[in-house]
């Protein structure tokens, strides 16, 4: 307790010390305020610009919301209209904002929840003022009092359980809602079943309104961003683990934007699989609203594709692994990797071609290739099972004198391998082998630097890694290829899921000639939020 | 297209038959039916008391938002404060249904920005009336058409600009509400004035009561959460990576039930962290609307508490790529981990005592021990390095008729280690050494008898299988190995997070005296969710 207080003081003290500069700096500070008030329509501009080119539907979705509420206005504006409706015509416009989302899924979801809570919250007032009527007016204001106590405790609880909080939250809010807007008002009001009658009538015309806009002009399906986002996914997938095995193997120069992992391919890869989870499943369960794809299946299996995001969620956590594999202090040293070179490069490409398939089969609504794991795949792991194999002293440590071994080891193979290389483009250069003292060294000062910024003293964790980086050699390169082949196991689960989908979403056959295996590894779009769904414009 | 059509027919047809099937099965579903709805106050009171066990603040909030009901109907049923506030008091029971939050942050956040939308609406829909009014009955009604078109598109595009959408965007929706509201009401009621005045009034009075009821009756820190959260995410790894490394070793009973994956201790321990993404960033940004941490800190840093987020997460990565090498199908065979399996127990057991250091000094809100990175870790990191690479032979394929090799290290190693031991309670029985020939052809059995279950025809992927397990055996040894020592390394990113957190948020000062480290690994509260935060009975 006493350290609080005094921390306290402290802060309070440093307050002080800050008022002061505050002051000296709030001529600079107001500069630098109106020179962000210049910069500002430029950045709204620019923003504007970003986010319609990030997906266009926003701009549609904008516009739909805009002409909705302009015609539910019109209930209101208009004379013969006005006359039928009243005043209670607000609710409606109220409704459409309320309800109108971006995608026909969420907007049904909501609708429905919202007509459902209202006529509920409007039976259970009637019963509730068909009890308070006969009785006297105390009573009755205790009578609703406590209604609308336990009403409301027993549907704010009710919005725990799990089930309701998946499905129907928005709907016990309403509920909630509606049922204080009726209770409450019966006090004061004589003719309550007016005011339920209207608002549920209301409430009917916006959603109505709002379903239409949703479902037949240009319609934004939850189901289609799903299946698209999934496609993305197994793209992204395959294009991480290309450059990772690519970055690992020819790499050295990319190594400096490390830092900036944003910008990282890699990264950029896999980072929409880690984070799915709640996207997926909001989708699904919007999309289990929609009612287009009941059409060629009983009931789309929406929750297929949350099962293939769990598949490539785990999938995914090995590619990280993987890319750790670039990023940890401890490497294996370039020569190590050169031997390995090519089986690692050709089963990364036949992982690839794999997730690619997939991602096509997806797209296309179709089976996958009967060929999916081909007989390359099998070849391109036994290939490096032979090389893995065929280097029996890589796993021997440091103490026998390892980097001069590792130099002749290298120095070996890159003749050997020359002769056998057609392109002859990864050759190894002796010069570029780093032994381990200088990359020990390097790191060492690299870290001191980073400490001494900090101000930070932790003398040990250098000493730890000074032990890692005395590993034997070839403990990262073993990590790394197992990684491979983990992926290659894992990429079995994601075939099974991805096929069990094919098949209960009663997708096409694979046809040979229909459909060429096209494997665009190049340029996968993996933004696919981007592009407009092909039924945009039906 | 052919094709569709053709798989439409097709999926018709057995939609037909499925029909006939329904109508058969109607009297067994009616029976199914009955039955579920016997059941439905036995399943009803068993949520009600498991949510209600999983957090009981939930039974505090639903009695909270049942008395704020109550209170903010007397604004309707006592007479002398109907009359002051009049019928318009309905906006007030409004506000608090749709307000008042679970958390105090969250009610804050939403609560402001209800008020500030409407302040913000009913000022620009002054200014339309005011441009309004001095024009023809038509042109006013194409005006206010108008007008409401444009900033209903203008605030729905605004709402997917990443900021406003983190920040404002119930705002936004509260502004277009507002607006609508008094822009459309204008054009019939006269006195637009009184209407925007009783709207704001009423909203800010529910607002008010809301606002008093989050943060003085039994409040709920949104950031308290989080700081529960990130403790029990620290324990849940610790915890995890724990049973991981004894299950490598020790486990193999445990194996059976692999595939209720939801019981499994290790996945339980880290599947917290993997997906915390959305509900780390949500309690952040509520937590930043709470006033209650201010008083120490100029600006409480729930920010880094994301950051911290962040590096636990890559921290999990790492642990869910180590707990797949227990799930994988090549495994390293029991004599090769029985090598290794005292420095790798040792580490992991360094590795957790730090994690929980780390988690103590979050919980106890001070600064980590200096020791955290005791010389034990270099220690231990140090044994397994040894022990490494006194098995050079362990590299080699299986082509030298290994298993007898294998089983010949075995029980070399199983002998040496038997004298070394003081407790003895992790000899190596030989006759439970698995050859490799006996794994494959009970791996083979398995995965047939799957694969006829499943009645998918794919000969590539047992020919996959197959290779890989004659892949030499120490490589998912040096799998798990270097996932180890990786997780060490990562282990440092996330000390450096947690340091800077207890430096930014002026955490006190190590005390050894004050606060010994009591390592709890036995029995780690994974659900801190569950528990009361201690303030709650202020």
């Amino acid at each position: 307790m006493a350290t609080r207080v005094h921390v306290g003081m402290e802060t309070e003290m440093n307050e002080n010390g800050e008022t002061e500069m505050v002051k000296s700096n709030w001529k600079s500070r107001y500069r630098e305020f109106s020179g962000k008030m210049k910069r500002f329509p430029n950045w709204l501009w620019r923003t504007i610009w970003k986010v319609g080119r990030e997906d266009p539907r926003r701009m549609i979705h904008a516009v739909k919301v805009g002409l909705s509420l302009t015609l539910v206005s019109l209930l209101y504006l208009m004379e013969p209209l006005f006359k039928g409706i009243g005043t209670n015509a607000i609710w409606a416009v109220m409704t459409v904002v309320v309800v109108l989302e971006f995608t026909a899924g969420a907007t049904l979801c909501k609708g429905l929840n919202r007509g459902l809570g209202t006529l509920l919250a409007g039976s259970l007032a009637f019963l509730i003022e068909f009890i308070a009527t006969k009785s006297g007016k105390v009573f009755r204001a205790v009578f609703i009092g406590s209604a609308v106590f336990l009403i409301g405790a027993a549907a704010t609880y009710m919005r725990f359980f799990p089930y309701i909080k998946k499905n129907y939250d928005y709907g016990v809010v309403i509920f909630l809602l509606t049922f204080n807007l009726i209770t409450v008002s019966s006090y004061r009001v004589e003719n309550v079943l007016k005011i339920a009658h209207d608002r549920f009538y209301t409430i009917a015309i916006g959603c109505a309104l709002c379903l239409f806009m949703s479902l037949m002009v240009f319609p934004i399906w939850s189901g289609e961003d799903l299946h698209n986002s999934t496609v993305g996914k197994l793209e992204g997938l395959a294009k991480s683990i290309e450059a990772c095995v690519n970055e690992y193997f020819n790499g050295s120069e990319m190594k400096e934007n490390r830092e900036n992992l944003s910008e990282d391919p890699i990264y950029k890869g896999y980072k929409a699989v880690l984070d799915s989870k709640s996207t997926d499943e909001t989708l699904a369960l919007y999309a289990s609203w929609e009612p287009r794809h009941s059409r060629h299946c009983y009931r789309f299996p929406w929750q297929q594709y949350v099962k293939v995001g769990v598949v490539l969620r785990q999938f995914g956590y090995t590619v990280v692994a993987l890319h750790g594999c670039l990023q940890t202090e401890i490497q294996a040293p370039r020569s190590v990797r050169a031997l390995f070179k090519d089986p690692c490069i050709r089963l990364a490409r036949e992982v690839t071609i794999a997730l690619m398939e997939l991602a096509n089969s997806i797209r296309n609504r179709r089976h996958c290739s009967p060929g999916i794991l081909s007989d390359h795949l099998h070849e391109a792991l036994q290939d490096l099972n032979t090389a893995i194999k065929s280097q029996p002293r890589l796993f021997l440590g440091s103490n026998n004198n390892q980097a001069t071994n590792m130099l002749a080891l290298a120095a070996a193979h890159a003749a050997r391998q020359n002769k056998q290389e057609k392109d002859g483009s990864h050759g190894v250069s002796l010069s570029s082998v780093k032994t381990d003292s200088s990359a020990l060294m390097e790191w060492k000062t690299k870290r001191e630097a980073k400490e001494n910024e900090r101000k930070v003293l932790r003398p040990q964790l250098s000493k730890i890694a000074i032990t890692s980086l005395e590993f034997s050699e070839a403990l990262p390169f073993a990590s790394f290829a197992s990684l491979l082949v983990e992926i290659v196991a894992r990429l079995d689960n994601v075939i099974e899921e991805v096929e069990e989908l094919g098949r209960i979403a009663c997708y096409k056959e694979y046809d040979p000639e229909d459909d060429e295996i096209v494997v665009k590894c190049e340029r996968p779009p993996v933004d696919v939020t981007n592009q407009l769904p092909a039924h945009a414009s039906d």
